[in-house]
């Protein structure tokens, strides 16, 4: 069976539940100018959607980031850093890539439900 | 058992059946200088390869769309909804970067069989 | 049961391994300025974490392959083309993105284990 979370558009959804696994995408609903700010609130999105799907951060698999702007990634892992589960840390990518309008972060993520 | 549906070059493949689910990879074979119409042609391999991989749109569970120009991604999202199965929709993820040649669009996929 | 392969960082691990799939990140921990030397560097790693996770090249499913600039996408391909199984090629997707410091390349794999 598959459950999808709806998200803000009727063709996609926020995330989707099958054989155990939930895989979701998250932004900052507000576009604030601050990688930190934004990706701390990604972060938070992502919180909500794990526990939506009934997971958690410990759960976590993997992690696929883009940000706007590489020379803002040490802003990106401070707010990553600040929120991970130590003991149990994600495969986490971290690429450059430009994003839908003001956005500056985009985290496409895997987690054990 | 892994089913793999073999693409363009002997070292990569289209798509990978493992699991119950398949991970495809769709462009358009025609590189139309519209994103709109590469973005039909690139969704039409989509199903042409889930067709092949034995599933369809309505099993779709996530897509990562890469596209080259974000200031068209109104283009690209014209041809998805036009596309898409609303009773079933993937979680979607869409950033700009740079692709192969005059690519447009490139979707990966992946889809319960 | 989740196994996490630490890396670098104690936030983030190289490889996590979850219902027969293992997902894996890979770079060059060298940073040549080449991007062939920098190609097989990282799949020799990819080769490593593979072993590891108990894992091989010929169960690989899907790559995902970030290089820094289109314009040298031959010369990833000739290290590919050296090192992947013919038998048994993965799904691969390669896009242009910028990376971390003098990264040219960063591969994101799945494998069955």
């Amino acid at each position: 069976m598959t459950v999808r979370l709806p998200g803000q558009f009727p063709t996609r959804c926020r995330a989707v539940v099958h054989n155990g696994i939930v895989s979701l995408v998250a932004v900052a609903a507000d576009k604030a100018p601050s990688m930190y700010t934004q990706a701390k609130a990604a972060l938070a999105d992502v919180d909500r959607t794990l526990a939506e799907a009934g997971s958690s951060k410990d759960r976590i698999l993997t992690a696929m980031v883009y940000i706007s702007d590489m020379a803002r990634k040490e802003e990106f892992n401070r707010a990553w850093d600040e929120w991970a589960d130590r003991n149990n840390p994600p495969m986490r990518a971290c690429v450059e890539a430009t994003l839908t309008g003001e956005s500056m972060v985009e985290i496409v993520m895997t987690a054990a439900v």
